[in-house]
């Protein structure tokens, strides 16, 4: 057991993530649980002193270069200030010598500071008390500082600190920079520069360093030091036995991709003047007085987002955990960019944005943020051009948007994947050209931001033309089945990804087809309601022709509907038809993917066997469409054939659990949901934060425990509280407006802190109710 | 003392170079000193196992590529077949954690094997006693083979190895390779493709292994695997107490830079083919066998060049350790390659060949392996366009070799360094621009090879043009000093590169006088000699005007003479005149370039501080031109002012100081240049082999000690035995004839073992002599 989800005391009890001893085999974990960021930019967590197996990684937002032709673009990793090595008496120090005491690592997820701290004593007997401190600004989105102290227990040591820039570093192998220059201003000021080769995004890290002799700051002459691609000091000190040093480094990083740079006439020069001035203005404060300015910030955070959890100290550290991690990786600075499915803590899928935003961490933000999850949203706008060229390289009209989405929408879905032990060749990857159904989640997504806020304006500059060109690709997608004499969707891969070429699949039907439904209906609003507007986008999206086609096909779209015999939805037209095996191998396994070190994806492709929920996606999605016989029906047939596979998996049933009445197995589910990332399992956590599952995971806690739905334009509170849990106290925003939601075993209570006098209609604990004060509570 | 020079026993004492305990500080000194290869290939020693520090590197002799425009092409750092993990009961193997003892690691320079053993007690207490073995073949030049033993001494253990292909590898971040096809063949053969970015070399790895249980042969069913740029296999075994699971895995690398395949109408599917069948071909093969027939070939290469010195164990392992390395880091088996200034055994200096090669290694080849002389020189030859081009480019005439060559002979020379401490940039480097010695010691070595082998047919062929065309270089290169009324060479670099700009290096000069004479010379031989091929390059090098031009100014040049009052020779026209300042500190410091802690290039630029020999360059190239006092004179003058901050300056101390009769001083900087690399400094060798250093070593034993040399076109041996030895045998060919030179402390015994009758006129020992029979013996 290294990790203690226990350790925050007083005012930070269930506020902090810790590790209790080092085991280099276990860095991923809290390389990735304990990353930092503040969406501008973001980092794994590694040590300051190097182990094998460790991963240091740097990504600021939006960056994207394509190493090379036939790859696709991905968030290149950058230049690494946080590598600060440490020489005792000549001897690198690291924890795989000597002794260990008094270990902690500790993750404060309230302000997002990282803290490590040690006794080591050397093999020459040597004790040295140490402390590593870091957090990513809040207050400055450039600026990360670090604070290293090492303090001589019982003898004199010289201490040497090597402390830089390196950008050695690549993606696995790929090398995404041209070494750019490297250059030390005054003794102090360390700059370096990256460029990438083929978007052409010039990257400026620049550092400083303080250095404190006890706490006073003292000055230090050190050697000078620069290697390829790499730029560092030599810092020197005599340590005396009970005198402390410790080296405060402030760090800063600007890019031309930067909003206030990506124009027209941009210079390098006026880049580099401008990091170097957000440097020295900061380059004298302390480390804790940037730390303050931060945690200010984090502190309006909390305000708006803060969930209560009574009852159980570890999910109430889980649900703060995933939202520091939702807020550490968003860009909410810029809607240019999109959330990556690992966050921005790995290289894992590329820094590439999935319908993981829309359907698992979209709905965080839309009742807690409402203006991120617009930002989010207008990234997909922004990226319509990208959409409809993929659509019309593919014989479509409209939009279709990308599986893997960069920053133009284009597709950048690798192609080739992990070996196939049949071939021994890399298998190829499907999901770019065949899985389609990311461009009616991103509809519905926004049709329930708009819903939800009510905010007109977003559909008016960018809504409807999302959701009308979506529903012109949807209908130029379709396929006439002959033998149903219905219009069918065929060849695709739908959420569950262990069947791809499939015919019909259920989730992506249904969903196509209310995409091309709030067409047709938004399309009638707009007649009266914004006549103009609905010209402007008819001129510009060919509306009349494609509004007919809609109307044309939407009825006779084939739905596959719950067998009569056993209520069980057809996944696809083959899946019910296949082998059934025994999975109780892979299910009892700790690690996913077992499955095919038996069997390749073709194989796997014939058995009922699933990666994650596919139909249950649907059930989430649409709620009110299905009745619970159907759903339990489904939940039995598929559930035991699903591995969850996906990270994405066991949130959704999870929440389906609650929907269907069982909130034990939902609270279970939702145990396990957070356990994939800060659960005991070291190794699961590697590739990088699993940001679906963590959106996944407020999703259980509010659409699940709390029981919010937004279902056909109106607000559903029903909550289902585990037994675990006394009472849960969540925010949510509807129509603009803060609501406060108490839950506990006997009642609901809805606050309305903002209350102006308007009458508020909800369904509540079952029943429509009026919210008509400040605070009213019901039975539940 | 890590480093044990007396491991060697029976009959390989004085064959091994020992490594005794492990520590991961001091990885680069056995990367390096044991690095491995066969001209072909060379690899750095990395261990199997991964440590921070490390410096995993495999190059292959002539695949140069350039990263980026504005930087130079590099020997790449290709993919990596020799990281092979094992992890017990699911634990990472490495030596910092547990307890190892019995350590010994072994490079048999004999047979070019290395071998890496101890017994390993893991944290749980279980004990395994764990064999490496490693070779490159001699016998396949594409082939490498090691093999991985793990024997459980108390327990039994889970064992499981990872191994395969690691193409994640770069040059320091930049990455030469697109990625490649992978593929697993049968569940065993493991191919990874490389191809370079802008040279377009396609590169074949492929490997397999074979499984021994008590050493007999069993099947493993491997999991495979796959990531970016990496395919592997998982070999899992439970091992019982008391057995020995073996891994032996051979591998085989095939590039389209080949000369088979460097060719019109190349197909990549072709390569691969013929690089599978030689993997196929040696599969099943075991390492013993495969070594064997490696070691047969280096046996051959023993009984050409074997030197036996009496009386001192390590420097009897110094010049084999010396000689080794010179032919596993030689592409001898491709006349279009140079050798590197690295050799095969590190980034540093990427692969490019400098004068190291001509004035430092070539004497070696000349008179050991006349052959592969003759292979370098015709590089040189090779590569006449790129350095006419530079001749052009910088507005002179006739052929002017790059100061550092890659494939085409153009200039690769990089132009940025380590950093100026006074402005904080990186420092430009200018030899690529003004160090041009380069040109007239090519020449000055193709006539020296041409005189002790006789081998005119190289002369006719490729000798003499490049003979002629540098005289034209040097002829256009001087410019007009008014002030003497005499021709000059300005703003140049000798080899004394702590002085830059400087006019009238007497390096330079004296050197470049030579190359005229010698051109001038030959043209005359020609014209009676063979006036058909002079009439043929007298077209091709338009050489009636250029020979004018050579008779009109070669008697005008400058020379720098020893001063009247003290004969001191100016270096250039300056030195004499700079500051003198205290190098104590600068002298005792354990590493090279302190100096540039305190000033920058351009302060020492104004100071008498020589990084190197320079004037002691020019004697022992010109020994018969200057007397005894001059040179006792210049070396008391300059030595005290050279740091040796180039590992060149050592070896050419060590000859002079046998040239002016001071054989302990001699014997004491040859022990000095020996330690360079196979001293106790753990540190030194880091960056690579110090190829110049390793011919160097040669010298001082044949030129220095044995008293070789070729002056005037004949042969001397005026043997200077240092005291600590009792005797010195080693083998010359003169004009293709081998002979046997055995030197005790009273006489020099001559040996001719292919006498065939004809009387042989050579100096020993300070007298003309004549070796009439197959064994003759002087008093020395």
């Amino acid at each position: 057991m290294f990790m203690n989800y226990n350790a925050g005391q007083g005012e930070l009890k269930n506020w902090i993530v810790e590790e209790t001893a080092f085991d280099s085999a276990f860095q991923g974990k809290c390389e990735v649980v304990m990353s930092q960021g503040n969406g501008y930019m973001g980092a794994r967590s590694a040590t300051e002193e190097k182990y094998v197996g460790q991963v240091r990684n740097l990504f600021v937002a939006g960056t994207y270069n394509k190493f090379d032709a036939d790859e696709v673009t991905e968030l290149p990793n950058s230049a690494d200030m946080s590598a600060i090595e440490i020489f005792i008496d000549g001897r690198r120090f690291h924890l795989e010598t000597g002794e260990v005491s008094n270990y902690s690592r500790r993750l404060n997820v309230k302000n997002g500071e990282l803290i490590r701290e040690f006794t080591w004593t050397n093999n020459e007997g040597k004790s040295f008390e140490m402390r590593f401190r870091r957090f990513f600004s809040q207050a400055n989105l450039h600026l990360m500082a670090f604070d290293v102290q090492v303090k001589a227990l019982n003898s004199d040591a010289k201490i040497e600190i090597r402390s830089g820039v390196d950008a050695q570093l690549s993606n696995s192998g790929a090398q995404h920079f041209h070494e750019g220059e490297k250059r030390i201003y005054d003794k102090r000021f360390i700059e370096l520069l990256q460029h990438t080769t083929e978007s052409k995004v010039d990257f400026v890290f620049l550092t400083s360093h303080r250095y404190l002799v006890d706490g006073q700051e003292t000055e230090i002459d050190p050697g000078l030091q620069m290697d390829r691609r790499k730029v560092w000091l030599n810092i020197n000190y005599d340590l005396k036995a009970g005198e402390t040093f410790g080296t405060e480094k402030v760090g800063v990083v600007h890019t031309s991709r930067d909003k206030q740079f990506d124009v027209e006439g941009y210079e390098l020069q006026a880049l580099r003047d401008h990091a170097l001035t957000n440097l020295k203005t900061n380059a004298d404060r302390s480390f804790d007085e940037l730390l303050e300015e931060s945690a200010a910030e984090w502190d309006k955070r909390w305000a708006g987002m803060n969930i209560t959890i009574g009852g159980s100290d570890f999910d109430q550290l889980a649900i703060r955990f995933a939202q520091y991690q939702l807020n550490i990786f968003t860009p909410m600075h810029d809607s240019r960019f999109g959330i990556g499915a690992k966050g921005l803590s790995g290289e894992g899928y590329k820094g590439h944005s999935f319908w993981d935003t829309e359907v698992f961490m979209l709905p965080f933000f839309i009742y807690t943020m409402p203006e991120v999850a617009r930002s989010l949203l207008e990234y997909r706008f922004k990226t319509l051009d990208g959409a409809r060229k993929k659509a019309k390289d593919n014989g479509y009209i409209g939009a279709q948007f990308p599986w893997e989405s960069a920053l133009t929408g284009e597709e950048v879905t690798p192609v080739w994947g992990a070996v196939d032990i049949i071939t021994g060749k890399s298998t190829k990857i499907w999901s770019g050209f065949i899985e389609q159904h990311i461009t009616c989640d991103i509809t519905y997504a926004l049709w329930q931001y708009y819903q939800i806020t009510g905010d007109q304006k977003f559909m008016d500059d960018m809504g409807y033309e999302i959701m009308f060109d979506t529903a012109t690709f949807w209908t130029s997608r379709l396929e006439w089945l002959e033998d149903r004499n219905m219009w069918g969707i065929c060849n695709v891969i739908g959420p569950d990804e262990y069947k791809e070429h499939i015919d019909n699949n259920a989730f992506t039907n249904y969903m196509a087809v209310e995409n091309i439904k709030l067409a047709i209906r938004y399309f009638e609003d707009l007649e009266t309601s914004n006549p103009e507007l609905l010209a402007k986008l008819s001129d510009k999206l060919n509306l009349v022709e494609a509004r007919e086609m809609w109307l044309e096909r939407v009825d006779n779209i084939y739905l596959p509907q719950p067998r009569a015999e056993d209520k069980v939805i057809p996944q696809d037209d083959t899946y019910l038809q296949k082998e059934i095996i025994d999975l109780t191998k892979y299910k009892e396994q700790p690690f996913v993917g077992g499955l095919f070190q038996d069997y390749n994806l073709e194989q796997v492709n014939d058995m009922q066997v699933s990666k994650q929920a596919d139909i249950m996606v649907l059930f989430l999605q649409q709620e009110d469409k299905f009745d619970l016989e159907t759903k339990l029906a489904n939940w039995n047939y598929y559930e035991p054939k699903t591995l969850h596979d996906s990270s994405l998996s066991l949130s959704t049933h999870s929440v389906l659990a609650s929907d269907v009445g069982n909130p034990e197995l939902s609270y279970d589910l939702f145990q396990q949901a957070a356990s994939i990332d800060i659960g005991q399992n070291m190794k699961s956590s590697d590739h990088g934060i699993h940001a679906a599952s963590i959106g996944g995971m407020w999703q259980c806690v509010v659409y699940g425990f709390g029981g919010v739905r937004m279902l056909g334009g109106n607000l559903r509170i029903n909550p289902n509280l585990p037994k675990e849990w006394d009472s849960l106290n969540f925010p949510i925003y509807w129509k603009g407006e803060r609501l406060e939601v108490t839950v506990d075993q006997e009642q609901v209570r809805i606050e309305r802190p903002e209350f102006s006098g308007q009458a508020l209609n909800i369904e509540v604990a079952g029943e429509p109710r009026v919210i008509d004060s400040t605070e009213v509570t019901f039975n539940v």
